[in-house]
């Protein structure tokens, strides 16, 4: 394969002027699952649209969806050569506990090899580098395939109107090979493909007791408490083996064969790396699979928040009248994302006592994804990784959840490849999310690689 | 008993001016608890101070403690015969969840044969029907006794201060009958007069488990979430019973005589009165106790609240860094409240899996009391409430707490007398606390034949 030399050349030699426009973009406060950052939300898709226009793409557009607007760009000036669909997103998770944010999350700010900002990891910085990948090709003359670049703006609440979007504009986005940018790598030295991502399901479950708060030195002993109850509920959600109880949720479980398993053992992630990473005293999982299985193979039942009562300074002898969880579940192949609801509703019919009444909404589901290992983009992909980064690339299950994936596989008909150069410490999703700069610039010449390497290959 | 009629007379023609007065009052946001309204509790102070002045209180003062000060005055012009020290406290309980009350906290406002504001009930009610008592008596010099009153500022928060305070103060408050005006009534019909109240102990349990929030799919299924964890060691602090797990929580506990539950069954309150006064779908406690049995004669566990994650609009995957309960137990005599700290540590080591970090953090606790049910002033107290409502009060273990009437006991060595007008459906603690004007009217009348009936009894 030949080296793309002036675009590799261009791009080491641009890195400040780079930089500069990625902390714009990290800049713009695009939360999507907040209406008050509507606004913001189009200012990130008209500054996505701008930037394509500017690097060369063709026929830009801010494409309006029931939600969010998409920006959409596209390159189509090598007749003959394979189309790729690159995805992004630009949207990024709320902030909260903005407190523990050592920089404000929107002040792009760089500490030692890293630069942290909401978004920069996820997604922004991957948006970033496969943009100025297509800059660098496209100054120099070297884009050998045609590009269709769709951005979409509602990744983090579970992509809600995407499906309808690929239907409606099916032929317009039609493609032979698609890159999923929304991914990471296992290490700075050690890049690596994925292969799967696990779904999700995601919910709010509601305990009612008594019509309003109830003083409770007054009350205290003759009601069941609804915060107590929801916790008796979410206890008994996992059994002692560390497995979710939710009637019939493993029963569509696909098992991981011998040959995952061996691969899985040979990642150079030891309980003790992971461990560290994460800060816990001890880690923890359902019995029977290791660490990185638990983490990409088997489904899990989370809770994402919980609030009952008074949380606030001192003392406040309430009995709450009420108590929330947002609970969520991690699925694989091939549990159904639609039915656990069900498993979950059926489960609080099992176990909620009659001293209370609850309710159990949805508020997003989507599918796991398992995609093919060994086709001529995925080839591209793990020789571009290799050449970047002077090492093969190993395969694994991501523990994320992308429903783009399953929905480009169902309506578009081709499987993702999930190249992405966000790190394990990240913090996605958390406080003080970072990007490693390294990394970020090692993604631009991979992925200028990975669009070379694919030239004439259909 | 002689008849106060002068002083009756005058209450009952100055139910207009009381009630303009009564407004005036709970329209002073004083909630202890709360920084921000340090300035709200001197003004409510400085207000009791006046008022206390204006019906003709001698040596009003405001005194200092180390938290919020307290509002005293006093009438010493009957030589020789018996003093009462008449207790009140002018601080309220926080006001949320605000978005539940019908009218704003502090703006009280009357709605059928109630008024609505925080602090109704609990205990400005209280205190300004005994201030106003003492008016109509002082006003016609049918006040036979001495009377000391003290109206403190921390009663929400435990009185943290006020035991130093009647150590400091223990000559002037010298008593031979000291009056609690912070209890209720059974019905608006029904007067009862308690003889016991229940203890607190008061925490705030941490689980910390990751060094921060993780992405619910990148480590989910690796460490123990710590919401979790919280939920499943708060459900094992209930066993199936209804009775609270905490080694050695039960070892002291009073048991019932056979004459106190016969007087408890023979109450005219009905498990389908009281559920339907707290709008469960069902009632829930302790098996092998009645529920009026458990409300004042049976230690309870309660949580308060909890925190931990996401609680905003929609979802946000994240697998939270710590977790938060604030968790609380109601005692009754014999148990030690300063036992139930460890009691509730010993739980935690006990149970709290290695998988986490945990902090249990005490903010309050009070002993319960119980108080001599025959004395000169209790049948005083009686017979004013049987004259006042037409028949006999009937007496009862209260289920809520009043740090005071143990404290009193122990500094001053006088029992108090628990006599006020509350309403166990009066929202204490809750939104849209209310007082019944006809009770509250009443209650006037009943402190004015109480304090009569006293003349000549030491």
């Amino acid at each position: 394969m030949l080296e793309p030399t002036q675009a590799l050349a261009y791009a080491r030699n641009n890195h400040e002027r780079y930089l500069a426009e990625y902390k714009e973009f990290l800049s713009i406060p695009s939360v999507s699952t907040l209406s008050e950052h509507k606004p913001d939300m189009r200012r990130a898709a008209e500054w996505v649209a701008r930037h394509m226009a500017a690097i060369g793409l063709q026929n830009v557009e801010i494409m309006p969806t029931e939600g969010h607007p998409v920006a959409y760009g596209e390159w189509l000036d090598a007749p003959g050569a394979p189309t790729v669909l690159v995805y992004g997103h630009y949207d990024v998770q709320p902030v909260d506990p903005l407190n523990e944010w050592l920089s404000p999350p929107f002040e792009p700010t760089i500490r030692g090899e890293n630069i942290y900002a909401r978004g920069a990891s996820d997604m922004k910085g991957q948006d970033h580098a496969f943009l100025k990948a297509l800059e660098a090709l496209l100054k120099h003359a070297e884009l050998a395939v045609n590009v269709k670049v769709l951005v979409e703006g509602e990744e983090e609440i579970g992509s809600p109107h995407l499906g309808a979007f690929l239907d409606k504009h099916k032929d317009r986005l039609k493609c032979d090979i698609a890159l999923n940018a929304d991914s990471n790598i296992l290490r700075s030295d050690l890049p690596s493909l994925a292969y799967g991502l696990r779904g999700l399901a995601y919910f709010e479950i509601w305990v009612r007791g008594p019509r309003q708060d109830l003083h409770s030195g007054m009350f205290g002993g003759t009601v069941h408490n609804p915060a107590q109850v929801l916790c008796e509920l979410i206890a008994g959600m996992h059994d002692a083996q560390g497995r979710v109880t939710l009637p019939g949720f493993y029963d569509q479980v696909r098992m991981l064969s011998d040959q995952e398993r061996a691969e899985i053992a040979r990642m150079p992630v030891s309980d003790e790396d992971w461990r560290r990473t994460t800060g816990v005293p001890q880690l923890y999982g359902e019995k029977g699979f290791t660490t990185l299985e638990r983490l990409g193979a088997r489904p899990t039942l989370e809770v994402n928040g919980l609030l009952s009562g008074f949380t606030g300074e001192g003392a406040k002898t309430v009995l709450p009248a009420k108590a929330m969880a947002k609970i969520s579940t991690r699925l694989v192949p091939y549990q159904d994302d639609l039915a656990v609801e069900e498993q979950l509703k059926e489960y609080m019919r099992r176990h909620a006592p009659p001293t209370v009444t609850w309710e159990v909404g949805k508020i997003v589901s989507s599918p796991a994804a398992l995609v093919k290992r060994d086709t001529p983009g995925r080839r591209a992909a793990a020789a571009a990784l290799e050449t970047t980064f002077g090492v093969k690339p190993v395969y694994k299950l991501e523990g994320g959840s992308v429903p783009v994936v399953s929905m480009v596989q169902t309506k578009l008909g081709v499987d993702s490849i999930l190249m992405g150069f966000g790190l394990p410490d990240d913090n996605l999703h958390s406080p003080n999310e970072k990007q490693h700069l390294p990394t970020y610039y090692r993604g631009i010449e991979a992925f200028i690689r990975f669009f070379a390497n694919l030239a004439g290959k259909n």
